[in-house]
């Protein structure tokens, strides 16, 4: 299965620490990457983005899926 | 200021894609990272992880917030 | 009070198990849907979506508001 | 590739609109599912959720990801 | 219905701006406000988060649902 | 660091409770905020929305980074 999502970081995992619900799992990522972001254009203007800037992707620990 | 966000990947824009009312970024990431992802304990079980594993991080592009 | 949120799936609750913080809640559709994704262009056409395609609709858990 | 995310509705793709960055699709969901919802303990009980409760699970379609 | 998202901040729209596919949408918040977060135990002990403590709350445009 | 989300809504944390992997935090705004929304366009006319609209914005809890 193909999956939409533009974003899948090939690594190893390296601690999985669970709660009553929720798990804390953390991967150490061994590929480079690209990511891709989407946000407004509004917000890329306004952060004036252009190629060669040095930048962060932000990304919260609960949006990421894991794959195996 | 600091973040909640678990995840901040360093990297440097490598193209930037308007529409009318979204943008969509690429960023190359320069620097090695962990990735943190939160599931269900339920996940992780079904999953059967454990340090090791070899896995993918999956996100979805519209998750990423960048930051300059 | 209308939403904006496309998705509205009705169904009976089957199972709550609460923890410290989190709450999981299994609910069992009991209409039919459809499903409105909404991802980048790129991913569409990477993935040359059509209609009459078989796919599936993949929503991580934390991603679900329950409404009642 | 084994997905940690708890829903994966099976459909049929029944629309694809594309705009310059973005698209939406529609999924004619084709088979009965159990829908997975992480909530906080305080919402469960401030809606008093228990087993048998009608709901609706809703989710923006910004958050589905479309496997093929 | 009553919804189990925490966060409903009651306000005006000033600006509607659509695309193809998106619209982005401006809301003047009129009513004072407490914002639900819900991050990881690891991050809130990080950022040394406790009462009284002088804080943002960030949420990136995607994930607003609108309700009228 | 300057972040492409749009919405950063200044308060006062009033709460810290923790799980074993996740903690609830609770944000009193202390200033006026305007909210951007992102949706789709469909759900933009569905609704209706336009300029002096009374409306919510509705924010999942989990979709909140705390910026310190």
């Amino acid at each position: 299965m193909q999956l939409s999502a533009r974003n899948q970081l090939k690594g190893k995992i390296v601690s999985v620490d669970k709660g009553a619900v929720m798990a804390n799992i953390k991967i150490e990522v061994t590929e480079p990457n690209t990511i891709t972001a989407v946000i407004t254009k509004e917000s890329a203007e306004k952060l004036g983005l252009t190629e060669g800037d040095d930048v962060a992707a932000i990304i919260k620990s609960t949006e990421v899926i894991i794959g195996k």
